[in-house]
């Protein structure tokens, strides 16, 4: 016996989700079947509406409704600095710090000979035509993460844009604040220590 | 800074699944933007589905999109043993095992004083009109989880059915197949005990 139509085709949709395998998405499968119908036709249209409504902003590659998006459009933000991010969620975790009022540039990946993913799979050149028609930019910070592929990202994005003459910097790397040394792993410690700064 | 409108409706509609945080919900929809147009369309469709096209059999409670359930239709089972179970998703698993080969009746929960559960909030005076109107059933096999609320369940269920002189059992409850003795819970240790059989 086999589940009904509905359902079978709920649970192989579910199963196309990162982290969630055939006995997961029978249990959401069935949570949807008893959930509110409103709840279930909202995420049904919001499904819809997250593909259908959202697009990259010509400019920086963020994800937005508007073209180019709030950020590259509020002319009130800092037009001197450009902060690299991998992805563009990233965005949302530097504007949850509040202290950076720079713009952003956001690649979509990092390079990964693994993965066959070259510069050219990258939104990097638009970001050199970005750098080269806004004289206004005058540092490059670079927020790719500290994983081997994010690194030699980094030092590529580095090599490219440095001759220009803008300045090009990386976010520090250490101890997280609030962690215990004991438990730090050998990279981050030879990181902190090596960028050790004097009190 | 916030999300644009279809991702925040995205992210709340994910959070209001089982076990799907903020940062969970978050992942999945950054996800969802880059799936396939296709894939999301169906998941969409399927999400609808299933809160349209699917039904509580009038017979057993099944979850089912034709009625009588195909179960319930099938006149080449045993129409003497009702499988009583909590959820309909417990007939999947019942039907995996391709032993059994009765009816059954699902109970849609368990009688639980905490969550202010009781009988009359469960699929049981149905189960009683069935008994009543086939003479056929000749056993009631109880099939409800074995914690303290599936146990209270399974012992009311006996007690009303009992006396009509249809015969009630209970699954067996011990090691399971393939489990090590030393880490088994004293509670199952102490069922298997109790249930041991004769070689």
């Amino acid at each position: 016996m086999q589940y009904p139509e509905p359902i079978a085709q709920l649970i192989d949709s579910y199963m196309k989700l990162p982290g969630i395998g055939q006995k997961s998405a029978t249990r959401l499968a069935f949570f949807t079947i008893d959930m509110q119908e409103d709840d279930v036709t909202a995420f049904s249209k919001a499904l819809v509406a997250a593909k259908k409504d959202l697009h990259f902003c010509s400019i920086c590659g963020n994800i937005t409704e508007t073209d180019p998006c709030v950020i590259c459009a509020d002319k009130t933000r800092d037009q001197s600095h450009v902060l690299v991010v991998e992805q563009a969620k990233d965005i949302m975790v530097m504007e949850k710090m509040k202290e950076y009022h720079g713009l952003y540039h956001v690649l979509h990946g990092v390079m990964s000979p693994i993965e066959g993913k070259g510069p050219e799979d990258l939104n990097i050149s638009s970001l050199i035509n970005r750098l080269q028609q806004n004289p206004t930019i005058k540092e490059v910070i670079i927020a790719t993460n500290a994983t081997p592929e994010g690194e030699a990202t980094a030092m590529y994005l580095s090599r490219l844009i440095k001759p220009a003459g803008i300045k090009v910097t990386r976010l520090a790397h250490g101890l997280s604040v609030g962690s215990d040394i004991e438990y730090a792993d050998e990279m981050t410690l030879f990181k902190a220590v090596e960028g050790r700064t004097e009190m």
